[in-house]
């Protein structure tokens, strides 16, 4: 059954899915109402020529413009850089933050060939006079690629700018006893004053 | 972004797939190769009527009758009946296997509405005389359900036809220390003489 097996192989490729789990997928697909195969495969099929970048910031977007850059109510002179549209979608849930973002997708990997010129960070670089960007909060991960990559964007916006970076520490309801020494002195080095 | 949004939706209808694992999934095919985003949503879009169920046996197939109903080589006085493809094809991966299948595409449920008619058992005891088959291995599953199909089909063959069913026992490799009580109860009746 050539149909089914390239499907499966074809499944398989996604991270995630082993063999197994593919073709658990693909035998529940034989059994699915058809309405709803033709929307899936079309929504897989298309999805890359439907979801664009946002010319501005890097976010996925049907339009012209993503839905964050052409929101009036957000405070336009916060920028939050990060390396990935999920980033984005997490930031965006906690409710905390209101103002712009900037995708990179990706992080510096100079070995993987990505380098500034990859990463756009000229254009970066040009939005913080040209939008009037009085705060860039860099939300890069806390790894090592993470924070090399926050350190060179630190150095690029030189003294024009305020930068900030996003606070690393024990996660809420952790546990010192399990957590890793690396996470522990980041939290001793942003411990924070309390009022008394 | 309702494009993702409705793709994680339709992705996170397939079973085992949690609304995380469909999300790290869309933004997996937002990287992914065009080529191969169109061929995996034509897959998925098409299954249904590119694979159809073999008159036959209930094999999926691309053809009028499947791999196996047309495959020559094989021993045509057995009949093996299994729940759903997924069964065939792992009693065709262990080789030991030569003969015919037929598939149930289920198992006798009646509070579901799934009775002998809806399982097409009438043409399962047609293809015995009309086929000559000499025996039918009954390889539902060892289970409330399929134990009770096994039972139905095996009454309603009645004598005219040689039945068997799969063995039930301890599984290769495993531990007498963690079977279960009606696992180990079944080695027990299945118990076979050791040649001295």
């Amino acid at each position: 059954m050539s149909v089914l097996d390239d499907l499966v192989t074809d499944l398989s490729r996604v991270p995630g899915l082993g063999r197994k789990s593919a073709l658990r997928m693909a035998f529940y697909f034989l059994k699915a109402d058809p309405v709803f195969l033709q929307r899936l495969g079309e929504g897989i099929a298309h999805l890359r020529e439907r979801l664009k970048r946002c010319p501005r910031c890097g976010n996925y977007t049907e339009r012209d413009l993503c839905e964050i850059c052409t929101d009036a109510s957000r405070d336009r002179r916060t920028l939050c850089v990060v390396e990935q549209v999920q980033d984005l979608l997490n930031l965006q849930r906690t409710g905390e933050y209101r103002g712009l973002y900037h995708v990179l997708h990706g992080v510096l990997a100079p070995l993987d060939g990505v380098g500034p010129t990859e990463l756009g960070l000229e254009a970066l670089v040009k939005r913080i006079p040209a939008e009037g960007i009085e705060e860039v909060i860099l939300a890069t991960n806390p790894t090592l690629e993470g924070d090399t990559t926050a350190l060179y964007i630190r150095r690029l916006l030189g003294p024009q700018v305020k930068v900030t970076r996003l606070a690393s520490g024990l996660p809420v309801g952790g546990d010192l006893e399990y957590a890793d020494r690396l996470t522990i002195a980041r939290s001793l080095q942003g411990r924070l004053a309390m009022e008394s």
